[in-house]
């Protein structure tokens, strides 16, 4: 079984050691979403259909925040991304009244460790993004589940979740 | 109906004119959840018992994600936080195998807007970096349900969830 | 004959006290210009009648800058900003093939110094956020003129450009 | 005729994925100025002479915002830069009271995408500082034109400015 | 006694609470060295006699570091600075060939806590600034001892070193 | 005899060229201390023997600052550092009254410049987070000498302290 890989002798944080691992292409897929009321709903439909689209503030959230994550999170290596994309997805269902944002952000690098944490802190990021335009008209609304779908490249392989 | 505040005659993003508003002391409160497998769990307890602290990690990252609030979400008006504080409990179901950190993040201020993005952004922060330094035992970790439990002062006055 | 006002003693930079000034209601207005090619201008045009909408990303660029503005700018004080906005003006003479696009940032503040810096380094970002954009198609942009179109509040008065 | 690159399948901004791009050698080269008042030039001409250097601030401050560019302009690949040069040259034509100073900025990296907006951000950032440290002896100065001057390196070949 | 403040009841680090303090004016002053060869002293002596300022970056470093101090100690308050500035001294026995640089950092503000960290974190990061920049000509230099010299305002009241 | 190496031709500040350099695995190890009372040794003691640990939090403050060193450092180069630890050893003397904090902070890089600065900010961060959080018992704590010990990799080759 894997230990906790985050701590040295003295039992104390570190940053792991990564200068032993090559260089190769690595990506990483996420996935949250913001549940939300009805008028919420509404007012980013009619937003996005014009100009006042709350997604494209979260886009850009989003993607600064993935290159942010070695700042937000302690223990992360600082890596040079070389792309990052967020899409949005309506999750509707009327008759039940369930109204429901998914977030997915994709994050590549071509560097030493992978970017799970990137993909994750986007969509974090996003996510919260919209929680903060939109709570004027409802402070009720719940963000996740947040988990990683995937990742590609590394020693550790690929993996998909169930 | 509340309209969307965030958006100029142009139909794009402003960051909201709030000098006309008084300081006033403002709290709020946010609430999110790792869910993990019963290795992470004993290696968590297994840390926390001895020095191998992840929680204290995560507490430090989600206080100064608390402080970045400003950097993290677009339209958030900076802040000076008066306070910060982040709580952990384990909910655990050994019978059922549910292991879950349930993470709590209070913030405080004396300002002219609201800190209930500060302290979901805590609460988050912290979430991701449990996922971070545990996910070599286990990818499969799920972040929330991320919500604002409550929030005191201000105009619009106080909120508790229901 | 105004004196440099951000030197000590030994002749070097500092940041000047300002803890003698009342926090009062300030605001600034400043002004720049992207000079562009036709192809971007249709690009752009077509971008935001959907919404692929470049301006949405600069306006974003163009708030966080502000925010950000006492990190950029060495001895620019922090101040808590109580409101920004970005708007964009198209400039066309078809005729003369003359496309460029206008941009206005206004910053507010209640605090003991002003925002011009706010509002010129909002505009800056927020143009360059353009060029970047923009920049496979053509590389020739020019940025500018930037400069202050006004300010109120503050000991020093209202300012207007002639 | 180029397509704007920097928007997904949604339509919104991503970060245009540049992990198939070798690491070369690339400069850019971009150019500003600021145009001042007598007084300004004065003081900035006797304060160079003796200690109070106004752009040895400005030159910080630009080569601080070449390494921060991924935070200032959204969209912009985080890259490990390798240098970073500023250079200033008045242009005074005392006889029409024409007084500006011409800022240079040059960015080196090997990496995988291009420093012009590392150099154009570096520039606007140096004369941002120059009308901070300024602005008590005049409100007036004009930043610009900002352009690029040319670029070395990439798959797109070189540019020069024509 | 006093006990350590920084502590939930968790046992785990908090930024505490200073809502229920006033906003005073508030001082403090840090003071570092150091010590260094004579061939450095000869280069920073001749470059800041011409305009190769050694000084004049590791100022900028300073007031910088002492604006971005809240990101750097985790469980520092963020404060609206009013005033920074630093200033340099040779301590120079030739004959013992003892060449030292004190550097003193005072920080100003208004607001419900001290500034000792600022005035510390300034001097450290103006005193690592003076390091980087000669360390090609001696690794040896010794940064130290830092310390509070004093602090004004506060309920604690006015503290001088001894 | 080394010039230094970190100005232009105009005798201003560069962040020197390394495009020319390999990347190659570099180390580095610098040391710090904190001479602080009996008061706060007991309290320090205490709070690891338990939970309330301020090393913990120093450990993060350190490597976080590691990673943000190009940010402190206006001239230092950004890097990808691959690996970060901090280590604390008590070096008392009861009979004398002696109590100080060794720091030790080792960073490792597969880049082409050396992370000596990046080992003397991180010792440096959590040194100052440890005044921080025991100041309230005592303010006349001071930290330092502060050097490098060594470093590894590189064209200058090694270097130990002697």
């Amino acid at each position: 079984m894997s230990e906790l890989t985050h701590f040295n002798e003295q039992g104390r944080a570190k940053m792991v050691d990564v200068s032993g691992k090559n260089d190769t292409v690595r990506t990483a897929r996420a996935k949250t979403a913001v549940l939300l009321n009805e008028a919420i709903y509404q007012q980013i439909k009619d937003g996005s259909n014009k100009k006042g689209d709350v997604f494209a503030v979260a886009q850009v959230a989003g993607i600064m925040a993935a290159k942010n994550t070695a700042q937000i999170i302690p223990m992360c290596h600082p890596l040079a991304l070389s792309g990052v994309d967020i899409e949005f997805e309506w999750n509707v269902d009327e008759a039940n009244a369930h109204y429901e944002v998914l977030l997915y952000a994709t994050v590549k690098t071509k560097g030493p460790t992978g970017v799970e944490m990137e993909a994750l802190t986007a969509a974090s990021a996003a996510a919260l993004t919209i929680y903060d335009m939109c709570k004027a008209a409802g402070k009720e609304m719940v963000i996740g589940p947040t988990m990683l779908l995937g990742k590609t490249g590394g020693k550790s392989g690929d993996y998909e979740r169930a």
